[in-house]
Protein backbone atom coordinates (compact mmCIF):
# COMPACT_ATOMS: atom_id res chain seq x y z
CA UNK A 1 0.00 0.00 0.00
CA UNK A 2 1.17 3.28 -0.99
CA UNK A 3 1.71 6.15 1.39
CA UNK A 4 -0.60 8.96 1.73
CA UNK A 5 0.33 12.63 0.96
CA UNK A 6 2.89 14.03 4.24
CA UNK A 7 0.73 16.13 6.69
CA UNK A 8 3.43 19.27 5.50
CA UNK A 9 1.73 18.51 1.97
CA UNK A 10 -1.83 18.86 3.45
CA UNK A 11 -1.48 21.91 5.00
CA UNK A 12 0.63 23.58 1.90
CA UNK A 13 -2.60 22.54 -0.56
CA UNK A 14 -5.03 24.14 1.67
CA UNK A 15 -2.90 26.85 1.76
CA UNK A 16 -2.72 27.18 -1.48
CA UNK A 17 -6.71 26.82 -2.11
CA UNK A 18 -6.85 29.72 0.39
CA UNK A 19 -4.91 32.27 -1.33
CA UNK A 20 -6.10 30.86 -4.63
CA UNK A 21 -10.08 31.49 -2.97
CA UNK A 22 -9.11 34.48 -1.32
CA UNK A 23 -7.33 36.13 -4.72
CA UNK A 24 -10.91 35.12 -6.49
CA UNK A 25 -13.05 37.25 -3.89
CA UNK A 26 -11.06 40.26 -3.73
CA UNK A 27 -10.99 40.77 -7.82
CA UNK A 28 -14.82 40.29 -7.00
CA UNK A 29 -15.07 43.18 -4.52
CA UNK A 30 -12.93 45.61 -5.51
CA UNK A 31 -14.73 45.75 -8.99
CA UNK A 32 -18.23 45.76 -6.77
CA UNK A 33 -16.52 48.61 -4.59
CA UNK A 34 -15.39 50.89 -7.42
CA UNK A 35 -19.07 50.86 -9.02
CA UNK A 36 -21.23 50.43 -5.72
CA UNK A 37 -18.77 51.52 -2.59
CA UNK A 38 -17.15 49.47 0.04
CA UNK A 39 -20.68 49.54 1.92
CA UNK A 40 -21.87 47.33 -1.39
CA UNK A 41 -19.85 44.43 -0.07
CA UNK A 42 -21.43 41.64 1.33
CA UNK A 43 -20.37 37.80 1.72
CA UNK A 44 -23.99 37.06 0.18
CA UNK A 45 -22.89 38.73 -2.50
CA UNK A 46 -19.33 37.75 -3.13
CA UNK A 47 -20.71 34.13 -2.82
CA UNK A 48 -23.00 34.98 -5.41
CA UNK A 49 -20.55 36.28 -7.72
CA UNK A 50 -17.69 33.98 -7.29
CA UNK A 51 -19.50 30.80 -7.35
CA UNK A 52 -18.07 30.26 -4.09
CA UNK A 53 -19.42 28.80 -0.62
CA UNK A 54 -20.83 31.80 1.60
CA UNK A 55 -19.36 30.18 4.70
CA UNK A 56 -15.78 29.25 2.91
CA UNK A 57 -15.46 33.20 2.09
CA UNK A 58 -16.92 34.08 6.13
CA UNK A 59 -14.23 31.74 7.18
CA UNK A 60 -11.38 33.45 4.98
CA UNK A 61 -12.35 37.33 6.02
CA UNK A 62 -14.45 37.00 9.36
CA UNK A 63 -15.84 40.28 9.56
CA UNK A 64 -17.32 42.73 6.70
CA UNK A 65 -14.46 45.34 7.56
CA UNK A 66 -11.76 42.93 7.36
CA UNK A 67 -13.11 42.72 3.94
CA UNK A 68 -12.90 45.95 2.95
CA UNK A 69 -9.87 46.37 4.70
CA UNK A 70 -9.15 43.42 2.03
CA UNK A 71 -10.24 45.38 -0.64
CA UNK A 72 -8.51 48.66 -0.25
CA UNK A 73 -5.14 46.68 0.15
CA UNK A 74 -5.94 44.62 -3.11
CA UNK A 75 -6.82 47.55 -4.81
CA UNK A 76 -3.66 49.26 -4.11
CA UNK A 77 -1.94 46.46 -5.12
CA UNK A 78 -2.92 46.37 -8.56
CA UNK A 79 -2.73 50.51 -8.94
CA UNK A 80 0.59 49.92 -8.06
CA UNK A 81 1.73 47.52 -10.73
CA UNK A 82 -0.83 49.41 -13.16
CA UNK A 83 0.98 53.14 -12.21
CA UNK A 84 3.83 53.11 -10.05
CA UNK A 85 5.88 50.09 -11.37
CA UNK A 86 5.81 50.43 -14.72
CA UNK A 87 6.75 54.04 -14.52
CA UNK A 88 10.09 53.10 -12.11
CA UNK A 89 12.09 52.64 -15.59
CA UNK A 90 12.01 56.37 -16.17
CA UNK A 91 14.89 58.76 -14.84
CA UNK A 92 13.31 60.49 -11.23
CA UNK A 93 11.91 63.71 -12.10
CA UNK A 94 9.94 65.29 -15.35
CA UNK A 95 10.31 61.82 -17.14
CA UNK A 96 9.37 59.81 -14.18
CA UNK A 97 6.11 62.40 -13.44
CA UNK A 98 5.33 62.27 -17.27
CA UNK A 99 5.53 58.19 -16.56
CA UNK A 100 3.18 58.22 -14.14
CA UNK A 101 0.67 60.27 -15.57
CA UNK A 102 0.72 58.06 -18.57
CA UNK A 103 -0.09 54.97 -16.57
CA UNK A 104 -2.26 56.67 -14.41
CA UNK A 105 -4.36 57.31 -17.67
CA UNK A 106 -4.32 54.20 -19.03
CA UNK A 107 -5.95 52.88 -15.52
CA UNK A 108 -8.39 55.63 -15.26
CA UNK A 109 -9.58 55.30 -19.24
CA UNK A 110 -9.22 51.56 -19.85
CA UNK A 111 -10.49 51.34 -16.75
CA UNK A 112 -8.78 48.89 -14.18
CA UNK A 113 -11.69 48.61 -12.65
CA UNK A 114 -15.14 49.08 -13.81
CA UNK A 115 -16.21 51.95 -11.75
CA UNK A 116 -13.03 53.98 -12.15
CA UNK A 117 -10.21 54.67 -10.01
CA UNK A 118 -10.85 53.20 -7.11
CA UNK A 119 -9.74 55.74 -4.08
CA UNK A 120 -12.33 58.09 -5.49
CA UNK A 121 -15.17 55.77 -5.33
CA UNK A 122 -14.66 54.86 -2.15
CA UNK A 123 -13.15 57.88 -0.24
CA UNK A 124 -16.71 60.04 -0.71
CA UNK A 125 -18.62 57.04 1.01
CA UNK A 126 -15.71 56.81 3.79
CA UNK A 127 -14.61 60.11 4.71
CA UNK A 128 -17.22 61.16 7.21
CA UNK A 129 -16.69 57.50 8.57
CA UNK A 130 -13.44 57.78 10.91
CA UNK A 131 -12.03 53.93 11.16
CA UNK A 132 -10.04 51.67 10.26
CA UNK A 133 -10.96 51.60 6.78
CA UNK A 134 -10.88 55.50 6.12
CA UNK A 135 -8.00 55.42 7.45
CA UNK A 136 -6.23 52.61 4.83
CA UNK A 137 -7.60 55.02 2.20
CA UNK A 138 -5.84 58.19 3.50
CA UNK A 139 -2.87 55.81 3.84
CA UNK A 140 -3.43 55.40 0.46
CA UNK A 141 -3.61 59.03 -0.33
CA UNK A 142 -0.93 59.91 0.92
CA UNK A 143 1.95 57.49 -0.28
CA UNK A 144 0.90 58.97 -3.86
CA UNK A 145 1.03 62.71 -3.38
CA UNK A 146 4.14 62.01 -1.04
CA UNK A 147 5.36 60.00 -4.61
CA UNK A 148 4.10 63.19 -6.68
CA UNK A 149 5.87 65.68 -4.55
CA UNK A 150 9.37 63.81 -4.23
CA UNK A 151 9.14 63.35 -8.44
CA UNK A 152 8.64 66.94 -8.35
CA UNK A 153 11.44 67.77 -5.64
CA UNK A 154 13.92 66.00 -7.46
CA UNK A 155 13.00 68.21 -10.83
CA UNK A 156 13.42 71.13 -9.06
CA UNK A 157 16.59 70.17 -7.84
CA UNK A 158 17.68 68.77 -11.28
CA UNK A 159 16.73 72.36 -12.66
CA UNK A 160 14.31 70.57 -14.95
CA UNK A 161 11.35 73.17 -13.40
CA UNK A 162 11.18 76.08 -11.94
CA UNK A 163 11.49 75.73 -7.72
CA UNK A 164 8.04 75.39 -6.51
CA UNK A 165 6.00 74.06 -3.44
CA UNK A 166 5.97 70.01 -4.14
CA UNK A 167 3.00 69.47 -1.57
CA UNK A 168 0.91 72.02 -2.64
CA UNK A 169 1.06 71.37 -7.03
CA UNK A 170 1.08 66.92 -5.72
CA UNK A 171 -1.95 68.27 -4.12
CA UNK A 172 -3.35 70.15 -7.10
CA UNK A 173 -2.11 67.57 -9.50
CA UNK A 174 -4.31 64.84 -7.30
CA UNK A 175 -6.68 66.92 -7.58
CA UNK A 176 -7.33 67.47 -10.94
CA UNK A 177 -6.83 63.08 -11.84
CA UNK A 178 -10.09 63.15 -9.23
CA UNK A 179 -11.82 65.36 -11.13
CA UNK A 180 -10.64 63.24 -14.29
CA UNK A 181 -11.59 60.16 -13.28
CA UNK A 182 -15.26 61.94 -13.03
CA UNK A 183 -15.22 63.36 -16.09
CA UNK A 184 -13.82 60.07 -17.70
CA UNK A 185 -16.85 58.20 -16.03
CA UNK A 186 -18.91 61.31 -17.67
CA UNK A 187 -17.82 60.63 -20.95
CA UNK A 188 -16.16 63.69 -21.12
CA UNK A 189 -14.68 63.34 -24.45
CA UNK A 190 -11.89 66.26 -23.19
CA UNK A 191 -10.83 64.87 -19.87
CA UNK A 192 -7.67 63.10 -20.60
CA UNK A 193 -6.37 65.97 -22.99
CA UNK A 194 -7.27 68.49 -20.45
CA UNK A 195 -5.47 66.37 -17.81
CA UNK A 196 -2.46 65.85 -19.61
CA UNK A 197 -2.32 70.33 -20.32
CA UNK A 198 -2.97 70.98 -16.98
CA UNK A 199 0.07 68.54 -15.64
CA UNK A 200 1.94 69.90 -18.13
CA UNK A 201 1.55 73.47 -17.10
CA UNK A 202 2.92 72.55 -13.79
CA UNK A 203 6.11 70.52 -15.37
CA UNK A 204 7.25 73.41 -17.82
CA UNK A 205 11.05 74.21 -18.02
CA UNK A 206 12.90 76.44 -16.47
CA UNK B 1 -75.08 76.93 12.27
CA UNK B 2 -71.40 78.33 11.03
CA UNK B 3 -70.68 77.57 7.50
CA UNK B 4 -68.05 75.31 6.69
CA UNK B 5 -64.47 76.00 4.87
CA UNK B 6 -64.52 76.77 1.71
CA UNK B 7 -63.14 73.83 -0.77
CA UNK B 8 -60.58 76.27 -2.17
CA UNK B 9 -59.35 76.54 1.27
CA UNK B 10 -59.45 73.52 2.05
CA UNK B 11 -57.33 72.54 -0.93
CA UNK B 12 -55.00 75.40 -0.18
CA UNK B 13 -54.48 73.82 3.58
CA UNK B 14 -53.99 70.44 1.65
CA UNK B 15 -51.12 71.85 -0.45
CA UNK B 16 -49.79 73.41 2.00
CA UNK B 17 -49.33 70.60 4.25
CA UNK B 18 -47.89 68.54 1.09
CA UNK B 19 -45.32 71.29 0.78
CA UNK B 20 -44.59 71.12 4.40
CA UNK B 21 -44.16 67.36 3.97
CA UNK B 22 -41.85 67.46 1.32
CA UNK B 23 -39.53 70.45 2.84
CA UNK B 24 -39.26 68.14 5.66
CA UNK B 25 -38.72 64.88 3.61
CA UNK B 26 -36.14 66.75 1.75
CA UNK B 27 -33.89 68.29 4.55
CA UNK B 28 -33.26 64.48 6.12
CA UNK B 29 -32.75 63.13 2.36
CA UNK B 30 -30.27 65.25 1.52
CA UNK B 31 -28.56 64.92 5.28
CA UNK B 32 -28.94 61.28 4.97
CA UNK B 33 -27.34 61.24 1.03
CA UNK B 34 -24.15 63.38 2.07
CA UNK B 35 -23.19 60.43 4.23
CA UNK B 36 -24.65 56.91 2.94
CA UNK B 37 -25.04 58.52 -1.15
CA UNK B 38 -28.37 58.67 -2.73
CA UNK B 39 -28.87 54.71 -2.60
CA UNK B 40 -29.02 55.28 1.20
CA UNK B 41 -32.73 56.94 0.46
CA UNK B 42 -35.96 54.83 1.07
CA UNK B 43 -39.00 55.47 1.73
CA UNK B 44 -38.84 53.37 5.29
CA UNK B 45 -35.86 55.23 6.45
CA UNK B 46 -36.99 58.66 5.87
CA UNK B 47 -40.47 58.03 7.63
CA UNK B 48 -38.83 56.61 10.47
CA UNK B 49 -36.20 60.15 10.67
CA UNK B 50 -38.94 62.10 10.72
CA UNK B 51 -41.62 60.29 12.56
CA UNK B 52 -43.49 60.77 9.09
CA UNK B 53 -46.04 58.21 7.79
CA UNK B 54 -43.98 56.02 4.91
CA UNK B 55 -47.90 56.26 2.66
CA UNK B 56 -47.58 59.49 2.75
CA UNK B 57 -44.15 60.51 1.32
CA UNK B 58 -44.19 57.57 -1.17
CA UNK B 59 -47.45 59.36 -2.63
CA UNK B 60 -45.67 62.73 -2.25
CA UNK B 61 -42.59 61.33 -4.38
CA UNK B 62 -43.85 58.17 -6.14
CA UNK B 63 -40.42 56.47 -6.79
CA UNK B 64 -36.88 56.19 -5.60
CA UNK B 65 -35.46 58.16 -8.53
CA UNK B 66 -37.89 60.74 -7.98
CA UNK B 67 -36.79 61.42 -4.81
CA UNK B 68 -33.79 61.33 -5.50
CA UNK B 69 -33.59 63.62 -8.19
CA UNK B 70 -35.59 65.95 -5.44
CA UNK B 71 -32.64 65.38 -2.91
CA UNK B 72 -30.17 66.69 -5.77
CA UNK B 73 -32.67 69.66 -6.74
CA UNK B 74 -32.71 70.60 -2.99
CA UNK B 75 -29.24 70.37 -2.62
CA UNK B 76 -28.39 72.50 -5.19
CA UNK B 77 -30.75 75.44 -4.16
CA UNK B 78 -29.47 75.16 -0.68
CA UNK B 79 -25.98 75.42 -2.47
CA UNK B 80 -27.24 78.34 -4.05
CA UNK B 81 -28.42 79.77 -0.90
CA UNK B 82 -25.46 79.40 1.08
CA UNK B 83 -22.59 80.43 -1.72
CA UNK B 84 -23.81 81.53 -4.58
CA UNK B 85 -26.85 84.34 -3.89
CA UNK B 86 -24.24 85.75 -0.79
CA UNK B 87 -21.53 86.45 -3.35
CA UNK B 88 -23.68 88.20 -5.52
CA UNK B 89 -22.95 91.64 -3.61
CA UNK B 90 -19.56 91.25 -4.46
CA UNK B 91 -18.04 93.11 -7.81
CA UNK B 92 -17.76 90.56 -10.76
CA UNK B 93 -13.97 89.45 -11.16
CA UNK B 94 -11.85 88.84 -8.48
CA UNK B 95 -14.19 90.17 -6.00
CA UNK B 96 -17.08 87.57 -7.11
CA UNK B 97 -14.47 84.64 -7.08
CA UNK B 98 -13.13 85.86 -3.25
CA UNK B 99 -16.43 85.57 -1.82
CA UNK B 100 -17.33 82.29 -3.73
CA UNK B 101 -14.55 80.71 -2.08
CA UNK B 102 -15.11 82.29 1.08
CA UNK B 103 -18.61 81.05 1.36
CA UNK B 104 -17.92 77.67 -0.44
CA UNK B 105 -15.09 77.32 2.28
CA UNK B 106 -18.36 77.74 5.58
CA UNK B 107 -20.19 75.73 3.60
CA UNK B 108 -17.88 73.18 3.51
CA UNK B 109 -16.37 73.60 6.51
CA UNK B 110 -19.79 73.93 8.70
CA UNK B 111 -20.85 71.96 6.62
CA UNK B 112 -23.62 72.71 5.69
CA UNK B 113 -24.63 69.04 5.21
CA UNK B 114 -23.15 66.66 7.52
CA UNK B 115 -21.51 64.35 5.08
CA UNK B 116 -19.65 68.08 3.25
CA UNK B 117 -20.57 68.63 -0.06
CA UNK B 118 -23.19 67.30 -1.24
CA UNK B 119 -22.19 66.95 -5.17
CA UNK B 120 -18.84 65.31 -3.98
CA UNK B 121 -20.57 63.11 -1.92
CA UNK B 122 -22.85 61.51 -4.66
CA UNK B 123 -21.18 62.34 -8.05
CA UNK B 124 -18.53 59.14 -6.98
CA UNK B 125 -21.57 57.04 -6.01
CA UNK B 126 -23.42 58.04 -9.46
CA UNK B 127 -20.68 58.76 -11.91
CA UNK B 128 -20.70 54.70 -13.41
CA UNK B 129 -24.54 54.94 -13.79
CA UNK B 130 -26.30 56.67 -16.26
CA UNK B 131 -29.51 57.92 -16.20
CA UNK B 132 -31.16 61.19 -14.56
CA UNK B 133 -30.09 61.26 -11.18
CA UNK B 134 -25.95 61.28 -13.06
CA UNK B 135 -27.69 63.71 -15.50
CA UNK B 136 -28.70 66.14 -12.08
CA UNK B 137 -25.43 66.11 -10.45
CA UNK B 138 -23.71 66.87 -14.15
CA UNK B 139 -25.71 69.93 -14.98
CA UNK B 140 -25.18 71.20 -11.25
CA UNK B 141 -21.60 70.87 -11.89
CA UNK B 142 -21.53 72.32 -14.94
CA UNK B 143 -23.24 75.05 -13.51
CA UNK B 144 -20.69 75.89 -10.84
CA UNK B 145 -17.48 75.21 -13.27
CA UNK B 146 -19.67 77.67 -15.57
CA UNK B 147 -20.11 80.41 -13.15
CA UNK B 148 -15.97 80.50 -12.19
CA UNK B 149 -15.23 80.29 -15.73
CA UNK B 150 -17.89 83.58 -16.52
CA UNK B 151 -15.88 85.47 -13.38
CA UNK B 152 -12.60 84.72 -14.67
CA UNK B 153 -13.04 85.52 -18.08
CA UNK B 154 -14.63 89.02 -16.14
CA UNK B 155 -11.49 89.45 -14.18
CA UNK B 156 -9.06 88.86 -17.19
CA UNK B 157 -10.73 91.48 -19.46
CA UNK B 158 -11.17 94.12 -16.61
CA UNK B 159 -7.26 93.52 -16.51
CA UNK B 160 -6.99 92.37 -12.96
CA UNK B 161 -5.84 89.02 -13.57
CA UNK B 162 -3.49 88.11 -16.81
CA UNK B 163 -5.48 86.50 -20.03
CA UNK B 164 -5.74 82.62 -19.08
CA UNK B 165 -7.92 79.79 -20.51
CA UNK B 166 -10.95 80.26 -18.13
CA UNK B 167 -12.78 76.90 -18.42
CA UNK B 168 -9.19 75.16 -17.65
CA UNK B 169 -8.69 77.44 -14.76
CA UNK B 170 -12.57 76.90 -13.73
CA UNK B 171 -12.08 73.27 -13.57
CA UNK B 172 -8.97 73.05 -11.82
CA UNK B 173 -10.13 75.54 -9.21
CA UNK B 174 -13.21 72.83 -8.70
CA UNK B 175 -10.95 69.94 -8.29
CA UNK B 176 -9.58 71.50 -5.52
CA UNK B 177 -12.43 72.41 -3.95
CA UNK B 178 -13.71 69.07 -4.43
CA UNK B 179 -10.30 67.72 -3.16
CA UNK B 180 -10.06 69.77 -0.17
CA UNK B 181 -14.03 68.71 1.15
CA UNK B 182 -12.41 65.19 1.18
CA UNK B 183 -9.75 66.84 2.80
CA UNK B 184 -11.70 68.88 5.35
CA UNK B 185 -13.74 65.76 6.01
CA UNK B 186 -10.53 63.80 7.26
CA UNK B 187 -9.75 66.41 9.61
CA UNK B 188 -6.90 67.91 7.46
CA UNK B 189 -5.72 71.09 9.56
CA UNK B 190 -3.96 72.66 6.44
CA UNK B 191 -6.89 72.16 3.98
CA UNK B 192 -8.53 75.39 3.70
CA UNK B 193 -5.37 77.69 3.97
CA UNK B 194 -4.18 75.61 0.96
CA UNK B 195 -7.18 75.99 -0.76
CA UNK B 196 -6.69 79.54 -0.15
CA UNK B 197 -3.45 79.59 -1.24
CA UNK B 198 -4.46 77.47 -4.59
CA UNK B 199 -6.91 79.86 -5.61
CA UNK B 200 -4.94 82.95 -4.85
CA UNK B 201 -1.98 82.05 -7.18
CA UNK B 202 -4.93 82.10 -9.98
CA UNK B 203 -5.96 85.49 -8.67
CA UNK B 204 -2.29 87.11 -8.98
CA UNK B 205 -2.39 90.59 -10.09
CA UNK B 206 -1.39 90.84 -13.59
Amino acid sequence: MESGPHAAEITDKRLLRGARTRATVLRQAVDIASLDGLDGLSFGRLAADTGLSKAGIQTLFRTKEALQLAAVDHARDRFVEAVVEPARSAPHGVARLRALLDHWMVYAETPLFPGGCFRVATMAECDSKPGPVRDALFRDQRAWVGLLARELRSAASAGEIAELDADLVAFQIDAVLCATNTALRLGDPEAAARAHRIVEGFLRPL
